[in-house]
């Protein structure tokens, strides 16, 4: 943890902030705290800034906050992601608010089993402590905005206008075994300096002809991160950091020409 | 599992391959093959190929393979990684095959914990299937080179020429606040078409100074990912897939000159 999390509800102007016990755990077992140490503090979605400890005591720690640091900004890529299995699932929340999305949008696909929709971790109560974990540690407060949809037609169709309009579309497609998509820098070299991103990323066995034909038709240009087959976990951390860095080349040339 | 690996010992010219308990279960369970199917095959650090189910017995399935496709190439990334926690350490071999490296070379840092290097995770015996799960993932041959190197210092300064001469060297650190340091694509960009790179990752907790000097002292160039702090898993895979885009632009765009 590089940032310690709280909710807006548990910060309240003037009061120290009371610490939940696993961050009590945290900075008495890691940190190994005492009264007048700071540590990095951040308010879910608001500015980060400074906690000073004023108390070590059994029933927990009291932090005194000055939240007088910058909100971040939305990170600047969205992503629609095909339901992956439960275990995955799972684990790949942190990596994703760790590496920073504004959203993240579940949805079907042929190859998504039905049952998943009905797991644990697409439960709010599940995720939502570990997208924070992974603002933690990346130093953000931006939780990313997930929605789920269970309709993949619909979702392309009638809903992506609202939820990432604007956004340059691109949907992620292994490369044929002679190479040929094009590379995520390509794809965006179109996109405005501070244009946002939404790339798709399909089933482990891929999108079905049906759902490609789908996106491009509604605006998604294939790009591909060359011949290798991956697991959808490392596929989503290798694609969102290529995309985070197409946009920071975008941003860093702009800069240059001005 | 998108291609079945063998040790070059399990494969005797014109004798049909007898599988492992797991490569049985696997196709029985998962690809529910009869006699008669087909499915990808090769051999460690050889050619891939076509394995024809020849009988599907209780004590296991026998395959039929010609080994007839290309000795895929060693990949053009070597990585030189601080150690992580045992726990990370062994959920990380997978991904790195899967994304490819010619070698795994893991050393010592000032923020490596000393016992990290008696951990099960780095015993042959336990990261040995796990690369190979991570072949079998992207569908290569290609084992990525393991050596462990305690002394950090004699590696850098005696074994590196050895391990990885004539590569590109790169050691990824993160930016300060204010940007600054180079994106892995301005760090290639002098890097010719067919050259190799090597990527040094340091712990969760950086390197120091010491040894931060010692590598661009030893020809390794700065280069970072952003600004957001990330786990060594979440950091590798990210690195590893910037560094194959990088190097995969500059043959496309060798290619394009030619």
């Amino acid at each position: 943890m590089n940032l310690m999390l709280f909710e807006p509800s548990a910060v309240a102007a003037g009061s120290p902030v009371r610490l939940s016990a696993a961050q009590t755990a945290h900075l008495r077992g890691v940190l190994r705290v005492a009264p007048g140490d700071t540590v990095r503090v951040g308010v879910i979605d608001g500015p980060t800034g400074t906690g000073t400890v004023a108390s070590v005591a059994d029933e927990g720690i009291e932090l005194v906050c000055a939240f007088d640091g910058e909100v971040p900004e939305r990170p600047r890529v969205d992503l629609l992601l095909a339901v992956p299995r439960p275990k995955v699932m799972r684990r790949l929340w942190a990596h994703l608010a760790a590496l920073g999305v504004g959203r993240v949008i579940l949805t079907n696909a042929e190859k998504v089993e039905r049952d998943y929709f009905g797991s644990h971790a697409l439960r709010e109560d599940v995720f939502r402590p570990l997208l924070v974990e992974g603002l933690e540690q990346a130093r953000d407060t931006r939780l990313p905005v997930v929605s789920i949809h269970k309709r993949f037609k619909v979702l392309v169709e009638d809903d992506l206008d609202t939820l990432a309009g604007g956004a340059a579309r691109i949907v992620a497609h292994p490369d044929s075994a002679r190479g040929g998509a094009a590379t995520f820098a390509s794809a965006l070299a179109g996109v405005g300096a501070s244009e946002r991103a939404l790339v798709a990323v399909g089933p482990e066995g891929g999108w079905n002809d049906f759902e490609l034909s789908l996106l491009e038709a509604h605006g998604f240009a294939r790009a591909g991160i060359g011949p290798r087959t991956l697991t959808t976990t490392t596929a989503c951390i290798a694609i969102l950091a290529l995309v985070h860095d197409g946009l920071r080349h975008r941003a860093a040339g702009a800069a240059r020409r001005e």
